[in-house]
């Protein structure tokens, strides 16, 4: 039995559902409400103390964190369509670009997420109930996160935040002038890493950056992620989020 | 044809050396002097355009980042003794563990590493030829951690990566107190992973932190680890570093 608790088609909860839908893995849905701080109640730290989503929970055991997630399920469901190459290489290759999606691009892109979106959820809280909130967050790294997201980011941290965010674009796009997909010759969890966290929204998010003049391959890659029937699966699960605050996917600014 | 480029036994090294041992891979051990700037020479950018130690060349395929290095050789000799668990849950465990140490305590030690010795080895070199050896610098985030490490790191940024690392400590105690490794009941990846990042010498790296007294199981696995063959065996390598630059091991201070 496989339970999935995630928020919203987009960034983490996308990048676990995509691998899902790819699959064709069957699985309760259990939506979290990152508006109402749910991931914060007692009932979800319980299930999962870093209080955040999404969380998979297969016959009981839990698994967290996107990219193991991904892994876990090549490793738990080998019948079904595989996300990962079978040789050696091009598993190195896989990873290697996984980690610099979650070292080198996921915080920065997120940042500017939380300071258009999570910003706004944090400010439309009022100063006290904000505090008794916060006093829930279980990573003290996030609750750092949540303050500065009230206060604003400053210009210095997503100035650098988008000059990281340039190098990422200009990597792929060397990538991609040698091989259709980050990883090789496939489609792998590399390249729903990538899209996830940022790279289906691109030129939404950060319209200043040209990326399709700058980008054409990735340009062109975004393209046929978006055709992938995996990806038009999740995209197809209920967004929730008021449509005011949908400035990470760039439906609002 | 095996061939490993590397520093000395310590940190990445360090990490890369121990799977090699505990998996008994023979190898051709090419020496890469980070105290003669060889990691950045046009040579060895030739075979890893990031310029940084270790690297696998594996009959000419090239794998880099100890991570995924270390998932490489499970992968490419799976008749050499194990260091992943078999089972998918075994494996996620593994995962989170090695992401953790990856994103939440190399870059906080190292700091602390490249502070007391990069340091020294940076404000060796004079003005004009640093500058020279930095212009070679790969990747522009390391190009900065050079010129930071000469110029030497804040108080705050040290504090910083101290409490970072007291969180880890905390962390590995808390798992050690549920199961003898990090990912459970055996010795994996992630235990070469916490060990050569900076587990080894805890408390001669940060003696102020009592990690003994801490973190008594910590402790305690610290020398079992030092009992494994595997790190015997990598420890028994040459090392070139200057004893009295031997700050990130803790013989020099």
């Amino acid at each position: 039995m496989l339970k999935l608790y995630h928020a919203e088609p987009a960034a983490n909860s996308l990048k676990t559902l995509i691998s899902f839908k790819e699959k064709g893995l069957e699985f309760e849905s259990i939506y979290v409400d990152l508006h109402k701080f749910e991931q914060h109640e007692p009932w979800f730290v319980a299930i999962n103390p870093e209080g955040q989503v999404p969380v998979v929970d297969h016959d009981g055991v839990i698994i967290t964190h996107t990219t193991v997630i991904g892994e876990y399920l090549e490793d738990a469901f080998p019948d079904a369509p595989p996300l990962r190459p079978a040789d050696p290489v091009g598993k190195a290759r896989m990873r290697f670009w996984n980690k610099f999606c979650d070292e080198h691009v996921m915080n920065y892109v997120s940042m500017h997420g939380w300071h258009r979106m999570v910003g706004a959820i944090a400010r439309s809280v009022e100063a006290g109930e904000f505090e008794r909130l916060m006093a829930r967050v279980p990573l003290p790294e996030q609750r750092v996160k949540w303050q500065t997201a009230r206060a604003g980011f400053s210009e210095a941290d997503l100035a650098n935040a988008t000059r990281k965010i340039e190098i990422a674009v200009d990597k792929a796009e060397q990538q991609l002038k040698q091989t259709p997909w980050l990883a090789g010759s496939r489609y792998t969890l590399a390249d729903i890493n990538f899209f996830a966290i940022g790279g289906f929204a691109l030129s939404r998010l950060f319209p200043d950056m040209n990326v399709e003049k700058r980008a054409p391959r990735l340009t062109e890659w975004v393209a046929r992620m978006h055709e992938r029937p995996g990806v038009k699966a999740a995209f197809a699960m209920p967004n929730r989020t008021n449509p005011a605050l949908r400035t990470f996917t760039g439906e609002a600014r």
